[in-house]
């Protein structure tokens, strides 16, 4: 077994073999936002060590098309259902964020922290309080610390600049292993975003966080954002569970007076997707199952969620197995109880487990029809059993 | 983290809080069949280590009443294909197993195997083909050595024996780390059982096995059956995955002129499926969670198994950490998108996964109707990890 992959920031961005580069695209230092944006992150005193915990960002253009899409967990935070309730999905021009308390689990007095923080930093702002999202990650089931919050959101809005990207990056960190970030021009517009991964929270969950930045004119950030999103976000797995608190934001100002380039918001999305797996909790390399030949593009999905969360396959992803037959006996539970004509080495390429590699392919042929799906997903090893199972409450 | 339970044969069969024991039931020597019946194992050759791999058991009335249930895992192995298309499964005098091959992903040469390991029993004992079920598990993808299973058949049937439970409940066992029988009697009427667990494959599945024979009067085996295996072997998981080659077998020769005492079955089959359970890859304990207050049975049943199956809640079993905050989280994902009041510590009890007890307790009261179910499932351990990343094909 390998060790764990080491901190990747001094590499380029666009790095997966899965991910096209968009042509000419210029990455630039990840601390510089996109124009006209600014962010902060501080210390607050929500995380015991004193680490950076808050953050905000802000657009000074006044109209912002926006887009957030949030967890549909039924069990959803705080801060999901003040998003949900008293914000205005589509012209949010600002985000406040902890990496300390998940503020879930956490009844009224949660609501009313979460509405609070929000509120706090709209009037840092002096922005209406519906155009000001919150975002929260961290311990669970404990009430959240709003005096310490409070301090917080008046410190960041002291220090928001320019060049704020890392330090608001790192306030949304919490077990990641190394920040995910990027700030990258093509065609003549800029997009910035900060994403925090499936690394798991002291106690409890797992939470993707993701904030996207432009200056860029996004007609229908909405419609934007779902398919960059179903093409990305949507189609990784760490341990098959959904979080209460995800939420991706994207912000378009529009003020470069050019659309965004074609391709550009998938590939940034893919690319932040992919490391949020490849730092999953434990992780140290990530699977890609392709499945063709199905009757329906759900079918296809279905049976490449199966295989990706199935603990047999990640365990041979982890341990350089291999072993087909683990991925026929998931693709035949994916679908039980219908006709299926028998999957063996020849609908089944396996072989690119036994190799080294940090990102490897599986493909799956089935002979139902012609819809085709994938999924990436990171391999279970000791790790993931010992911070999961480690933590005493 | 607590060693493996040592093997249990020495304690009495009927001994899970979860079981009530029937009353007036007596256990007896495991290795005595129910009347009427006789098994035998011997090694043939399969297994590289030499030890006992084919098992035989018929039963010497003419008039057999049987059911056979087979997994439903779209990628079934060739013995269950045989099963479903050349046997009467409601008239089953004899069944051939080994444990040795599973015969899966083998394509149409398996399935000829299958028939004629199950024709050579049925030369053996003089029986009509159809009447002979056929099971096997082991490795997958590996042509079965049918010259060896056709000597092991012969030397098999030269064994049989009414105090073969033992040596036959040998011979289907796996990487089980201990077995898993009985033989009871209550209300004038014998029944002896045989299951294998959830232990793994080289190199790849999880199958379960369970025969069950009687000399008692069963009117209609496969209700009776299907009623049995929902309270126990549909209620359990090891790791959310279906196997290829599940089979279980139930037969009555009605010779005692009595019927099967009420809940008898059940409660046999209820405590080999927690033998399962707690056999399970790398398993230290046992939960049982019951969600209560749910809209429909198929609703509380969703959320039972998407608690039982979530790898934070069955690491923060394998951790003792009392950690609702996982259990609400799986809840919610399993009621993705629908209405739920909040979760906390007042509608989940998570306190007893903190004990040191090999069976523990969780609870979950929803408030969205009366309906209520339970799943019981097994933690997930460093050993799990191992077990499966270790093997390199």
């Amino acid at each position: 077994m390998s060790a764990r992959p080491a901190a990747r920031d001094s590499q380029r961005f666009f790095r997966s073999r899965w991910v096209s580069q968009p042509q000419g695209v210029e990455e630039l230092e990840p601390a510089r936002l996109a124009p006209g944006y600014r962010a902060a992150g501080v210390p607050c005193g929500l995380k015991a060590g004193g680490e950076t915990d808050l953050g905000l960002l802000d657009c000074r253009a006044e109209e912002v098309s926006s887009a957030l899409l949030l967890t549909r967990n039924a069990s959803a935070a705080a801060p999901v259902r003040v998003c949900r309730e008293r914000c205005e999905g589509s012209s949010i021009r600002a985000v406040v964020v902890n990496s300390g308390n998940a503020n879930a689990a956490t009844g009224e007095q949660g609501f009313r922290d979460a509405l609070e923080m929000r509120d706090c930093a709209a009037r840092a702002l002096d922005f209406d309080p519906a155009a000001v999202a919150v975002a929260e990650t961290g311990v669970i089931g404990v009430a959240l610390d709003i005096a310490s919050v409070r301090a917080g959101v008046e410190a960041a809005a002291g220090s928001l600049s320019e060049s704020g990207g890392e330090a608001f990056s790192d306030a949304i960190r919490t077990t990641d292993r190394w920040p995910k970030r990027c700030t990258v021009r093509q065609g003549g517009v800029t997009l910035s975003a900060q994403a925090k991964g499936a690394g798991m929270i002291e106690p409890g969950f797992a939470t993707l966080l993701c904030f996207v930045q432009t200056d860029a004119e996004v007609a229908d950030p909405e419609a934007e954002l779902r398919r960059a999103v179903a093409g990305s976000f949507e189609r990784i797995t760490v341990d098959g569970q959904m979080s209460t608190n995800d939420t991706v934001l994207l912000q378009a100002s529009g003020e470069a007076g050019a659309p965004l380039p074609d391709g550009l918001l998938d590939a940034v999305l893919l690319q932040l997707a992919l490391e949020v797996v490849a730092d999953g909790e434990g992780a140290t390399r990530v699977g890609r199952v392709e499945v063709s030949g199905a009757a329906s593009t759900e079918e296809a999905d279905r049976v490449a969620r199966a295989i990706g969360n199935s603990p047999l396959v990640k365990t041979a992803l982890y341990g350089r197995d291999p072993n087909w037959g683990r991925v026929a006996q998931a693709a035949g539970m994916a679908l039980a109880g219908q006709q299926l004509a028998e999957l063996g080495p020849g609908e089944i390429d396996a072989a690119d487990l036994a190799s080294e590699a940090p990102e490897v392919e599986l493909s799956v042929r089935l002979d139902r029809g012609e819809a085709a799906g994938h999924v990436f997903f990171c391999d279970l090893t000791h790790d993931y059993v010992t911070l999961n199972a480690e933590y005493t409450t």
